[in-house]
């Protein structure tokens, strides 16, 4: 399994860099979609597996499996995900948007921005991309950006989530919720809210955070308000291990904003927003996924121990 | 224990009636008062106990404690009511506003509109309204009007609640979420969006739903958006005994609107907002508490039989 | 037939006055009545007749017969007015208010604001406010306010409107449309647009223009945005005779703003909206029906002389 | 006379498909231009002639004539049109913009967004595309995005529009309006709204609709409200012959959206706007004039069986 | 001359009470006015002049001098004051609102909100309030609320002023500036910005600050927002005597809400708004004057050093 | 000193054009920026030296000197300008953008947008361009586009300032203040607003005014808001020698909007903001500095006669 990778260019100082062949998957790649972006791409066999947010060309928000030998060249199924839903009070999603994957225990668990009479965060799980079952919402509308931590914490199922309106929500705190049985969720802490100028308005989890010696790490999404409209950055922070709800350190500045044209124009112009990332151990490689201008997918790499580093030099 | 109450005048035909003391609480019956209003009563030893919101002279939002001998006249605690709060990871309140108060089992809860960045619902209990003890905020802010069944359905506590925004929330519909433990939350369900004009900006549920051999009796608010703010109206609904999120009958008129002058003027003009209901088992009698303008509170009375009559006999 | 009078208060210099026992109608007339408001009477038989606005309390806003034997004292049918449409590819109103009605040559015409994917103005008519026939919608959506002549003028019928948004519109001028038929409408001709601050943020006709001797007598109403929302207030300008699109003169202040509690507290606070006027040809006598606080009916008087004077001496 | 054309790129399955050489009009083709777009061409002696919409550097809206031998390469006249206007009471337009031309029996009818107290459908006509004339506004403010169809329908004319606010404004349905001289309008029926998520926030007619065996086939616009702002697409339906406001069928997917860096970045970026589109009988061949980044001129090609046969295909 | 004054009612314990004949002032004491209110009253020969804000029936904003032998009976000048304005560059006032009235040195000084493209803070002066003379606009737009201290600290003359918008102000701060010439203002300085709940949306100083051996004592309202606009109380605070922009102490809840019927319903429900107060030294007693509703003008009564008293004790 | 100087294109008649090389700084020509935009230049020594907005990638906005000996190639100082502040009284500032310098009789000035409990005009000097002085703010917040004349008129110091609100203003004239000893302002001046479509929005002064012996030329911004928000341009007109209030001449056109891809994408899409100007007495050469898109640094040329001309030639 080859791991998507590019050294670092010598010209490039910061703690992250973009892929030379960006963006991966363009917006046309299956015949019905509009643009492929803000998606989840894991390890799956000896290869990648992943959900991609396709909006088609009604613009509706839809999920589609995707398959990779090197998670660089990605094949999307043409129809979108069919949920099995064996609990017949569960509603059908309305829509489905801006998916997070993750492994626990024994199956992939799959949150999205669910439409359930406005966002909210759905909940379901595959175990090979091809069947995917839907449980409960995790929490009630109106929420976006539910992301879950790879195992239990103190015995508790752990979520990321940023409550929000029902619009273009122009406010937007992370809080966390903890579960012990991924059915119900309580336990709601706070956990951080927007301090600096790129953030200001908004910040949202981003990739299901990383445990490494150091607390968990976690890559964010941050909006800014222009008189042109939101501009999308990200940062990352660094998160107690045990009581993940405490900030241990945060980069004061972003890691990337949008700065290609393939981040400036396109459906919404100026949007980096970071939906997964990939890691391997043996290296500390790490390949983050984020959507471009909401149009194309694209992918930026880092070192783990470096942006750890980071994080902890540029906290408060 | 005197039930609150005075027959209906001759010339109302309506299903539900004003006390003609109105309003019972004026707002400054404590001295470091604004306003008391939108309060909640329940029975209590030999009497009547609640929990009132108390607006003080900093126009901070406070919860109180009261007794009442009759449910008419009140005795407010000059101080607000001081959480015990056991575990360390629960925050203090910043503020409470709008409680309602409900027996269960054992004892009696309290929820509220809770300041936990931002507005959520908390949780907390007393045996004797002297001390309270606050256990975890129910769900993720932006949330109000949250309000607890006064008994287990199938095995589990349900509560209501209006998802929300920050600020003076444009929308709202009803929920019901599900609980094996008070604690964490779950199997989420739509109950109701707005419908009829008088309520076309948001509803939100107002006292403990009392249970009648026909269903649920659903007593909640809707709002109205004119050219100079917000109206608020009061209806009905039956909701299904077994399964409570689905709507059985819904009084389509309003049941009452601002029409006296202690409703139409005050802090927030067109205010009646209901939050707690006496019921008398003996004789069907319903005393309805609800607050005036945001300003004072007031009561109504209904016989709980003619009003599932008209819910049934008004649903579309 | 008594014509509705009572002369004016001593201590009164303005040229219109309240009558002083106004309300005349209650918003509780109707069992099924939220309110009734912005109505419009007319001579009919040996006494008046009108069609008026009776939200119910559902807050549907419907239109309702009336009959009167002196104009003050009103009988309402409790049932809406049901119209009858010959033309199938006419669609039945949605909803229905702010009616103004007049004769014209061989019947009564009424026109509404009424509901066609939005408000725009409807167009029937009546021999016997029994019967009542609805034809095309004068005009597109948006448009609210829309007022005919009580004669053809160089041989065209004659409407004024108000062209608006689908909301609580922030702006508005008044308009002329002009018809051969009454169907199709066209020439349209800007009248006037807001002046002074107590009609800042929009204006529209009231009721049926008045011919005198030296132009069309045209009350109107004008709206001032404070920060509490709209304030209704009434004035009156003059329009030529043959053209009345061409404004003669205008009477820069208000001539009623609102100042009694019924027109300062109700649903909509501080409106006094002016839908028809009776006029007495012998005496120069006018009766001025306008809505209160949109929840009650109001007459104010005047001497058609007199105001006439009054818009002369104090146009710009 | 050539008609624009350029066949389908092997790579394309959509119905549609942009020319290679767009944009065919630059923004600064005048000396005096800021931008030209959302423009209308017609056949006219051996070549085609058009009206243009030029926005001159003090971004003044003005339509211009304009003439092309092969309807890809254009001569603008350099001087805006200055509109005939015989009747003394029509007043000359404060600006203008968003035309369609289309011959009807005898004439070219020029419709636009004309300044008249805020923005509605000024109606004029020309023989020669030098001397022009101004008849009556069609209808009131505030209307944009008027079209006639191409000949009478049982007898009458027939006109659709999008009723709107003074602003950006951010709803919007078509209507139909019917005229016997097209100077007066009625019989206004209600065509159709906003459905799906890429014209949720608005659409409106774009060129004249081409008549089929099948029905009218209509492109029309449809607008997504972004945190960005607006995005404009289009697509297309099908009308009934007879009864023009009854709609056939209707494409769900858009049709086109902004893709190229001209339709993407410019004075408003993501637009698509079609205002003109010609069509060859003997082939089948349609080229589609559209607007991109409210800045530039461009052109796209369809088969119009082929586009029919895809409006009936992705109907709902 | 009587100073204005009414023993503390005995059942008030609070610092300030209502003068029990309120409003002094009606809306209608010219036959021109339309409110009366937000009105400046100082010491006068024998008895008070004033200058009152006298919005008339054109809803313009106009200032007219007043004379009373007793503070409470008021007589009004039926004509606006007329600006003698020596030089020529300076613009006559477009209209004038709120003013503020306070001896120094050898004359009356006016500040009051002056229409100069935008609402700013005109000054001038006279001395027997029948001459009135306009120096410079003391600052640019766009400000309200501008206020004079009674005498020169440290040389210089001094301004508090709430910097605004050009509409109604969703935000406020008060600054302080500083003059040697009363023409040139700098060393600007920020002294407070809202912190308790009944003045979270803005503040702004109300009568000129009074001399205490304990610091300047500033009345001043704050405003909230409801979701029907804005409600006004007024506070107090102590500033430092040598350097007022440091605030030494403030009293934390207001000192007075709308509460009374003429202070809730009127031309803008909810309003009280201190503009200027009467000390006697003798005494320590306060008259301060306040509009009610922005409709009348009221009296409320208070004892210098009891309300010096509460300030301290209900700091933070 | 080479002027920086490139010839006007032959293709081009417009009196301003482009460099070729544009941008000449680039947004990351410091490791720590996000961006350079909105700068000052002015000759220094034998070469040239400015005061730059350099955001950094906390967003947060900075100045930083910059020096460079062509006025086109530049060498930014990494470290932010550290203000020395002998006042202990003044604040330092929150943040600081958009600056001008001037050099006034001994020294050069800088005023920018400062910080100070909102945006208002900061005012500064230096020698150097290595130690820095901050003296008084000039203004009140909220302002923004504070501009110095190059020299006392009548004696007296003259600043130009574009009053704003707290946000993303929506509106906007250019005033002018007066000072004796640049520490206090008065004699405020009208000097003009919006009026055509281009910068209906807002306007505000771009560089320090060049003195002609026709006048002040006065480069300003203005800004029209499309559907997607701001669109920034630039235009010139000429101020009176003697009384620079008053204006001569107004070029009706814009001189430059955003027509290049540096100035239409990037971190607010469709800015040209002008912000210094340098100018070559002996050639009459003129150095148009702006800012692209908030993101790069430009230059335009002109010649200034050309350019006067222009301005009369185009004027209303």
């Amino acid at each position: 399994m080859p791991f998507p990778w590019e050294p670092r260019p010598t010209n490039v100082s910061a703690p992250v860099w973009r892929y030379s062949a960006n963006p991966i998957i363009l917006r046309d790649a299956l015949p019905t979609s509009n643009s492929i972006f803000n998606s989840a791409a894991v390890k799956f066999g000896d290869g990648y597996a992943g959900v991609f947010r396709c909006d088609n060309t009604h613009r509706e928000m839809r999920l589609h499996a995707g398959f990779s030998p090197d998670g660089l060249n990605w094949t999307i199924e043409p129809e979108p995900i069919v949920w099995n839903i064996p609990d017949a009070e569960v509603e059908a999603p309305e829509y489905g948007y801006d998916p997070r994957v993750v492994w626990i225990e024994d199956r992939y668990y799959v949150t999205w921005c669910n439409g359930f009479h406005g966002p909210t965060i759905g909940l379901g799980y595959t175990h090979d991309f091809k069947e995917f079952t839907m449980v409960e919402n995790a929490l009630l509308p109106y929420n976006r950006n539910g992301v879950l931590f790879p195992r239990r914490v103190d015995g508790r199922y752990l979520m990321l989530s940023r409550p929000s309106d029902r619009g273009h929500t122009p406010f937007g705190d992370i809080f966390l919720s903890q579960s012990e049985d991924l059915i119900h969720w309580g336990r709601h802490r706070f956990v951080m809210n927007p301090v600096e100028p790129w953030e200001s308005t908004k910040i949202g989890a981003g990739p299901v955070p990383i445990e490494t010696p150091e607390g968990w790490l976690l890559i964010y999404h941050g909006v800014l308000t222009s008189c042109s409209g939101y501009v999308y950055h990200w940062g990352a922070a660094l998160l107690d291990l045990e009581q993940p709800w405490k900030v241990i350190a945060r980069g004061r500045p972003y890691l990337m904003s949008p700065q290609r044209l393939y981040e400036q124009a396109g459906d919404v112009p100026n949007v980096v927003f970071p939906c997964a990332a990939l890691h391997d151990e043996a290296t500390g490689r790490l390949a983050i996924y984020y959507g471009g201008a909401d149009t194309v997918t694209c992918v930026a790499f880092a070192q783990i121990d470096e942006l750890v580093d980071w994080v902890k030099k540029h906290s408060a």
